[in-house]
């Protein structure tokens, strides 16, 4: 077990913000296992990398025997969106909710130790709550904290709705961690304001205040913005062995840095050397097969994980490995661009009708997959490698025009 | 039974704002009886004849066969103030909340139908309310609508602070309405906001909204200040008759008009021809004493009315009935001024020790009752016939400074 100096070193990598840091290193001192809080989303989950951050930071505190609490707020995604205005949010049974659990514990126990995680649904403590309590709850924060958050100020500026039960949310979330006694809470940076909540009651109810730390949010395979589901420049968990690889082999060197950081679990002086071997001459494709080693051996084994290296490597010719590859950026006005069109763009082809002549004669490849449906749409998002013929390739990001 | 026309016009008398009239119309000419709710805070009840207009109203109501719910807002009463920052507000136990019930009982059936009054307590409906369906109430109104309300606009634009549980109460109260499929909610002008909140839930609930009729908020003794227990300018219903007599003598003949208005159960066109007679030459108070009668008569009987009218005229010499005496105002800057300073400054005396000098010879009196001790103090708000001697005599009303 590292001392707390070093537990401290490697629990603070990469976090955006911690409120306090002192508290943190003064209640490791302690010695006893710290209580640690997450909170997800109830709704259907499909993790994805970016997902995984805080996963891993998680994971980082059970190195060090801490406890926990992989929390799922199911008392509110019960309720839905009762204002009905929301289509995407409807009320969720019990047994979606559970059914919801499984499939979280499917994914996240490739990254949380089983054994050290708790799983817990807050509807324990608010499914028998009554309305005089959440009065009571309510009467500890002031509207006018409420509207300082980000999102609510904006919304009452521009005259948008914001309904009353909103500003209750913010004080479950935060109760749960009074229910909790958390020590500390992780989240997302759009977190912060919530997770300060839970500081605030902690204490309204005599418990000292939990630390706070917010992990940033996860850049996306375009490098530019964050990593979503919306957007396509996402590697999800349960991506195929071969596409997580190829989509890490997409990344920009700078990003590779960024992902290391947050991703890898490789210890920060590991990944400092690995940065010096480059000025020393290194190259960095080879670096970044680590890292795809590394995250496809973390959900699908070490197996998968060299096949998935070697099908990569045989897939492109010598001589045309990932880093000598151009890369191009294509503009989309309207959040997609079919395949012709981005080859066009992308100056592989003069025209579209070459590039369906191209396609129908199984000419053309996407990191490395021969492709031949002159139908074939890319979002704005997508980072993909293409091949036409034997002499033409670009690395193209399609981008939002404008 | 009158006519809806006639119970109409009756039950408009007085009323501030009716929302809206035509639907009031409507719902008489349905002929069935109509449910009226008005709400009555759960704390230590001690009326006052200013309650007694929205009580009057009821009564209104009630004589046309209506059903009138009595409803004590013991809930949030129970809860008390929650940030535990106002000392007047402590939790009512349920003991509390049944005493509380029975001095109203004691009190309001002087006015009101008990056969027709329905006491309840919503308790009943949110003592087993879940924090779930606090929620889904909360989201039926926005944050925006909340801060539109005068005194929460008020505070926060002033910085002042507003808990968030202060945004639930009006919901509570609206909500009584749907519980009770109110037709109509009566309230004072002050509670306009909490009473269209209720016509709004109704209306999220499926129902036709409520009637709101909101009666002015009667004056006190002074004419100025509303009638409250602090400006000590009252009239309470547990007064003595003698008291309640003299009080009533001691306002003005403007004020007597409204109190006619508000508290007097005579038809308006018989107010109206007593109107006229004092063009016609009848001395106003003569009028008083009828309004000095019906009131004393409501709260102790008419053999106290009677008693209380032969003992007001006996106190007085012949020649020095209230109507000839002058009004004096004096100005306390503190809250309060002892008997003698008010006496020296109505021009009663010429010094306060001539004051003391004079209340030592038992040669003073107040509303016709002899005082002597020069401790006696009369706070803002106090109305009060002072005689000193035989011939020197003024109605003075204490008011604030400034």
């Amino acid at each position: 077990m590292p001392n707390t100096d070093d537990q401290l070193a490697e629990l603070l990598r990469g976090a955006e913000e911690v409120i306090r840091e002192e508290d943190l290193a003064a209640r490791l001192k302690e010695g006893r296992p710290l209580t640690i809080k997450a909170g997800f989303d109830p709704t259907a989950p499909d993790l994805h990398l970016g997902h995984t951050v805080l996963l891993n930071k998680m994971r980082a505190f059970q190195s060090y025997g801490h406890r926990v609490v992989f929390l799922i707020g199911d008392f509110t995604g019960m309720i839905g969106d009762p204002t009905g205005k929301s289509e995407t949010r409807p009320a969720l049974t019990a047994e979606q909710v559970a059914e919801n659990a499984q499939t979280y514990k499917e994914q996240v126990f490739k990254i949380l130790d089983a054994e050290r995680t708790e799983v817990r649904f807050n509807s324990e403590w608010f499914g028998q709550m009554k309305a005089s309590d959440m009065i009571q709850l309510a009467s500890k924060h002031t509207v006018a904290r409420m509207l300082e958050r980000d999102d609510f100020s904006k919304r009452y500026k521009g005259g948008l709705p914001i309904a009353v039960h909103e500003f209750l949310y913010p004080l479950v979330q935060g109760y749960d961690s009074v229910a909790l006694s958390a020590d500390v809470e992780l989240g997302g940076t759009d977190q912060t304001f919530n997770l300060l909540v839970g500081r605030h009651l902690q204490q309204a109810h005599g418990q000292k205040p939990q630390v706070v730390m917010t992990m940033p949010l996860l850049e996306g395979l375009d490098g530019v913005n964050k990593m979503s589901k919306s957007l396509g420049n996402y590697i999800g968990v349960t991506d195929a062995p071969d596409d997580m690889f190829g989509k890490i082999m997409s990344i920009s060197d700078e990003l590779m840095w960024r992902y290391f950081q947050l991703l890898s679990s490789r210890p920060l002086d590991d990944i400092s050397r690995a940065r010096s071997s480059i000025d020393e001459g290194r190259n960095p494709r080879d670096i970044k097969f680590e890292l795809g080693q590394e995250l496809v051996g973390r959900f699908h084994g070490a197996a998968a994980a060299e096949a998935a290296l070697a099908a990569f490597i045989s897939r492109f010719q010598q001589g045309q490995l990932p880093e000598d590859i151009p890369e191009v950026n294509v503009e989309a006005s309207e959040g997609s661009l079919s395949l012709a069109q981005v080859m066009k763009a992308a100056g592989l082809v003069a025209s579209t009708s070459e590039a369906f002549r191209m396609l129908k004669q199984q000419a053309v490849r996407l990191d490395g997959e021969r492709v031949s449906d002159r139908q074939l749409v890319l979002d704005v998002g997508v980072v993909v490698t293409i091949q036409v013929g034997k002499r033409r390739i670009a690395r193209v990001t399609v981008r939002a025009a404008g």
